[in-house]
């Protein structure tokens, strides 16, 4: 293969992948669906609905799969392939984009807030980027909503970190300590002096040098994802709720809010930047309280 | 009098005005919601709630006067009178403070979120700035929340406009055409292209260098508030209200949420610079969806 074709394979088998993950994701979660008691959970088993999206320019796009449920009250699982030319601003602040401004990126990212408030929402999120240069980033985090979940060793918080911490380990026991502490230091709100959630991992130009091993690791971040939370959801989704507990999750779910618009990079910067409003507002709690 | 003892006065002579302000703001507010009828509005009439606050600095602080009422969703109508020293950064973007750092302030701020959908949510504020130079600043701005009442001529917006109009009028010619564009500029929402309601006023630095001018159009400002305001309630809370015209104003209100985090000037600025947390949010919508 040219140096080309072989930088075009990898951009197709990133994308492959975030495609094949999001079908497998959709499917466990309409699983979930199908076994959510009706004692708990009213109406039908809901199912995604996919719509793709161009960006203007045509320079690529994506599809947004949303469902919203009888168990997931609104959970959004996209993927998004686009390629482009950055701003001579933008180019300052990006990896190999000194050399040649052209980039693409392909990515998967996801966002499940559930009716049960003693069922933890969760993000995740991985993206191939290329440039002159080639990294992945991502991460996957899990937000708790009632007090009582959110220590570290609550027993959903232990799982999700320890799934995530073996799928690190298997390539570099250095990973771990150092993207759980990124994660934390990321999902920060200041104003609260609170973290988001419980944490979980995030990673950027996440390079190696070594593409093969670096694809493997975001393959292996994404089947750590979908081994564990819809575990979680599995052990959880039989728990009847309060209406107070709702009500906790209703107030919780604002700090997701306040985080996602006063600090979240990706958020307020595709706002900011003429991305597209739905897809990125997709992320918002359905119903939020602040009293 | 001494300059300074002149400069003391009119710092009294504001704090009192925006303290008697909220005096009478709050007492129409309570008088509405006692007239309330008990076949749309359920439970009993709603009281204000008085918390003192004061900056760890010891530099001043302020009283929150909260009402979760049965009319009033939510409602804050908040005092506050401060003084301290910019940092050297601020310092820069404050008139007069590149002569002497200190300054003071003392300010009214009023968010109201309504029960009825058909009731418009409304926000008002102003304020006495004195640094080297002294100023006053502030608006108000109505947010139907209903797509029939967003325009320019609906009658409830024709009336808080022409409300405004008159008490600027009688200053000078040129304030209202100037801050009504200045209000509408403002209260944009740049990745939804809308403006977050009506409109109104919204104007800052004003200082035509007559104090005792510029305090009466202040007074006046809030009078017109006064006078506009709770009649557009008292017009509108017959009105009953349908399950779809309640999500639609839940659903609204999260442009609200999204304009405060996102580019509200005050909000920002006063969650990233430590400012009182509760106070900042209680602006916020009591329930909101993004569906």
């Amino acid at each position: 293969m040219t140096e080309n074709s072989a930088a075009d394979d990898r951009k197709a088998r990133a994308r492959d992948w975030f495609e094949s993950l999001r079908d497998r994701i959709i499917a466990a979660f309409e699983t979930l669906e199908d076994q959510a008691s009706p004692d708990l959970y009213e109406g039908a088993p809901g199912r995604f609905e996919k719509t793709p999206w161009t960006r203007p320019t045509g320079s690529g796009g994506g599809v947004m799969s949303m469902m919203h449920g009888r168990l997931f009250e609104k959970v959004g699982v996209h993927t998004s392939t686009v390629n482009g030319t950055f701003s001579p601003e933008m180019a300052k602040t990006m990896p190999g984009a000194d050399e040649d401004p052209r980039y693409f990126a392909t990515s998967i990212s996801l966002i499940a807030h559930m009716w049960n408030p003693r069922v933890p929402a969760v993000h995740m999120n991985t993206r191939f980027f290329s440039t002159a240069k080639t990294w992945f980033g991502g991460g996957a985090d899990l937000t708790p909503l009632l007090a009582d979940q959110r220590s570290q060793d609550a027993p959903d918080a232990a799982a999700f970190h320890a799934a995530l911490q073996a799928a690190c380990d298997a390539h570099d026991p250095a990973f771990h300590p150092k993207y759980k502490a990124w994660c934390d230091e990321y999902f920060f709100l200041p104003h609260r002096n609170e973290t988001r959630g419980v944490g979980g991992i995030f990673f950027d130009h996440h390079d190696t040098g070594d593409f093969e091993a670096d694809f493997a690791f975001a393959r292996d971040v994404g089947e750590a994802f979908l081994a564990s939370y819809p575990a979680i959801i599995a052990r959880r989704m039989g728990e009847a709720w309060t209406p107070e507990e709702r009500d906790e999750q209703l107030i919780r779910r604002g700090r997701y809010v306040e985080f996602n618009l006063l600090y979240d990079r990706g958020t307020t910067f595709g706002l900011k930047t003429g991305g597209n409003v739905d897809t990125i507002l997709s992320s918002m709690p359905p119903m939020v309280k602040w009293p």
